[in-house]
């Protein structure tokens, strides 16, 4: 396996050079630190690292990974609400809607192992916390996230643009509320009997389930779900819309919801998108955060035997007060999720 | 491996410390008898042994690892019912109740690995009689299971309460029975035809099937599920679900179904969650023991080629007349499930 | 692994004794020959093999393996019928069905693996034309296939007893054919407009289907589903029941249909289980032997690479002219499916 | 491993031969790039190459690998549109009809891994253009998959014959369109309200999602879906179907809509299978190529390390210009899917 390296000249940071074997890619076989969602970065090898289009690629890899997963989870969501709505029920039903996001998680994560397949801000948010996740890498990953589900909501209106038109009665209209309402199909709209101490509540819920059943199945000092966790995932998305999604439409994401409402707007949904359900739209971008930091939380204080901030004395506080390189940085080599 | 134990001052009978690699999780790629359930508990490996926090936890890793193991399938399981009750019918029909149980008993196994995943009294029952589990664990796991089943209950109907107030039509108005009763979300009451014996019949075949299933996905003389034995346990409950679940509502399970009902008598639904359906409560009480005893007393008479009291002389029941301390100790080195 | 024999004084032909580890349980991460149905007979270890009950259940550890397999499938396939017909639609739909019996014989897979987990006599025949399957073990295999049928159709029946008389309309009555008839619930019945050809023809390509993608499944030689095979047994019978299930109700099994059928006339459904359809009950007795038969040709003729008669000179013709111990004994050691 | 080969009389350019050992099935432990679709051709290995039979087999390998696994995808396919179209819904519904396709696929994917299972010649054309499968193949492929989209068309309106007679509302009556036509259980028919460009935009975007996840899928430098991959197709034609499928029907293959087409045609569906949505009919067998194309591009030019000409410098467009044996010719040894 040793290879002259002859591009020793080269000042790029590359960590690995023509090596045309995967190194570490995650064995089907065993339960590693890594298997789950991330493919350690340092080792994604490309075929030709001397091109320039390699090179940005490479050092764009982990925000092209998350625009990438959050694009196909955002199409599959909001197409299949476009369809379920639009066709009156005919193409689909409340079933089809849980079975859309699932497995839109599920293909997404299969879509982004390079950054881990956060998919979702309050996710990278817990993983900062919890996980040793680089704190410098939030926003790029947070922007990834939103501008992948921006994409994906324009991809899905101009799809559906002209049954758009159909279902609310003539081209350009546009409403958020009302029986002929298209705004649901790209964010999150509360069902109308709830407080908003309810609201908050249910979107904490769901994502608390969230987050402490993705740190279950990437735990392998549990049984740990190995190669089968997109398929948990699936079953985790399906089992938060059919149990908890009624209430506030399980937003659960920062990105899902705001990204597409962001794009709502820009079509001409109006300023409602906004103000619907009580001013609700800054409820599905809070709770999360703090839901997913609770979900880990719980199961790392009551569950988890790895390293966690919580398994070390004060529980980890301390780390926050005496901010080093190997918690803020991202090319501090012990960093990895 | 060979390590220096500088902890050999403490008096604390933690089995393993500071080790940091974990080295009998149950490989993705064997059959071996751990695969299924159970996590070794004296395996468990934590980081900070020394912790305050961490000793406590790791005394009582297997009554929180049941107790949120069946909070999750409680979560799932009442959430689903909460969801599709109250909203009519339209955000879930009854599949999406088999989905909701199937996956919260799939993801509650996922989240307690640690203790064996039992979630179930009954279970833990058949693993003691069946599989050596040691008896003195019995009260603890059930008590962390009731427990466990309480909290999520609780917990649905905070996340529900205005929802359930709108169906019921008033705050405060918690009925049993009737068009707009809620207390069937929270626990199970039978059809109307049905005889007590008829009661007890369907939860008994019901039990019996679970446990005689559970027992063939764990035998790797047979064909065995290994790694995909908590997904075969959602097909397991689905389907007890969809062919066995409307006469009784398929409680198989003590903790799933006295649990949620204690939480709804203490909410204030009445004396009645007792008395309904001719003093119903007690059958989802008793019968689950007797189904899951005679299910594994099934497969081990017909089929289990492994060491089991049925394939011992004498059926094994000298076992119980000789009680020593390989039988009824939990730190017993060979008490192994 | 050499061990003393002290059994050698028994004249009974187990061939492993005290044995305590099993040598051959197919792994996870191997495409072995044997990883499919066929955890190997003689393989089989039992932990007290001098009891008497050890070796009787030796000696019938296939038809037991085979019974309850077939006794999974029905307790299911017949339940989910009884749970959607009997409720009136209200606790499942036709989905609800192509689920209930997709995972009944995906369970019935994972409990039967000791004799192969044919689960149907059509299957078992296939085996023995094409896969060296011994002739001998044919009617014990269909005998125990079919007495598993109907002790499940009788436990089924004990559930639902009660709902059925109020279905019926009374205790008692018991009609087949008509608005209130329960016959359905136990084996098939033709859809009205369907010529005798036209049923023959349908059960008999859903047979070939069968058929074909089991021998697609276990073919190393394609892809292989190795340890997935009884979750894509699952897809099949979905599959097939969502695609050609309507019109005779896809049967493809003699001891799915006629066990079930006799115990419906031992209960008393009366003659017309017998004539209903036009004497239909002989098409799902006979089509799917053709049809197995049939669609195993298929996939050996033009896929497989693997030994069958097929891609031997005179396809293998010779072999039934020839008959060799080898070939219709079940004590020769070449015979393995 | 090695082997006198007797042989070597014979010019045929069997590369193994009486081989009994498979060498190269892809391992379930592994993720090897041929995990997912492709066992090599050279690899497959027969019992009894001196067979004519054999030898014809194993030239047409792949030609009836492709006939077979479109032959199963359509039976499922076109199966259970017309179950669900001829029996009112009684016998499923839209979700019906996303399992048939997505397990037509999947169960079409284990029958013909032999050759890589691609069962789309838009999916041929990417592997051509990207992942170096020999241009020649593509014609032969093709024609293979248009074939076996025939064959199944042809036994699906066997089966359903009567019941189509009776939906239609008297023998030899083929309509397409209006309420009792029938001919959208072979191919697709835009929705009414869709305009060329919407019809044209609405494949394209499913195509490109399929060729996207299918190399995401196969991907090891990503997660990988290894074994899984079968089941994950499963999951996207589903989520296609569920997101995507109301429109134009999503056909997204040549193979899947034209060859149907044809037979539906051919059986006096008339003229209007042409004519339908505005000469509809050109859009699923030039769309899917465009959207496939573009979403292996999206794939390789954004995520993909492994060895494509988008890695390489001028984007591989050299490759066309300077035709090569190793780029055209199947025989050579480097070309490899």
């Amino acid at each position: 396996m040793a290879k002259v390296d002859h591009n020793e000249h080269l000042d790029v940071p590359l960590t690995d050079r023509r090596q045309t074997t995967v190194p570490e890619v995650p064995a089907f076989a065993e339960h590693g630190p890594l298997v789950d969602h991330k493919v350690p970065q340092a080792d994604v090898v490309q075929q030709e690292p001397d091109l320039a289009w390699s090179r940005i690629r490479h050092t764009l890899r982990e925000p092209l990974s998350e625009f990438f997963g959050v694009f196909i989870l955002i199409m599959f969501g909001d197409g299949v609400v476009a369809q379920v709505v639009l066709s009156n029920g005919e193409k689909g039903d409340y079933q089809s809607i849980s079975w859309g996001w699932g497995l839109g998680v599920m293909l997404g994560v299969y879509s982004s192992g390079i950054s881990g397949a956060h998919l979702n801000p309050a996710v990278t948010l817990a993983n900062c916390i919890y996980r040793k996740f680089p704190w410098r890498k939030f926003p790029i990953y947070m922007l990834a996230q939103l501008l992948g589900a921006m994409a994906a909501a324009a991809v899905v209106y101009g799809n559906y643009k002209s049954a758009i038109d159909v279902f609310e009665g003539g081209p350009g209209i546009r409403t958020v509320g009302g029986a002929t309402s298209t705004a649901g199909i790209f964010c999150t709209y509360p069902a109308e009997f709830m407080t908003k101490t309810g609201q908050f509540f249910s979107e904490f819920i769901a994502s608390t389930l969230l987050m402490f059943l993705i740190y279950a199945l990437k735990d392998d000092g549990n049984i740990g779900a190995g190669p089968l966790t997109p398929l948990g995932l699936f079953f985790i998305i399906f089992g938060i819309g059919a149990c908890f999604g009624w209430e506030t439409g399980y937003a659960i994401n920062l990105a899902r919801d705001f990204g597409p409402r962001l794009v709502s707007y820009m079509i001409g949904y109006g300023h409602e998108v906004w103000s619907a359900g009580g001013y609700y739209f800054w409820v599905p971008m809070v709770a999360p955060f703090c839901g997913c930091a609770f979900g880990g939380w719980l199961y790392d204080m009551f569950l988890f035997t790895g390293e966690s901030p919580i398994n070390t004395p004060y529980l980890g506080l301390q780390r926050f007060f005496q901010p080093k390189r190997s918690v803020w940085s991202n090319t501090y080599s012990d960093s990895q999720v």
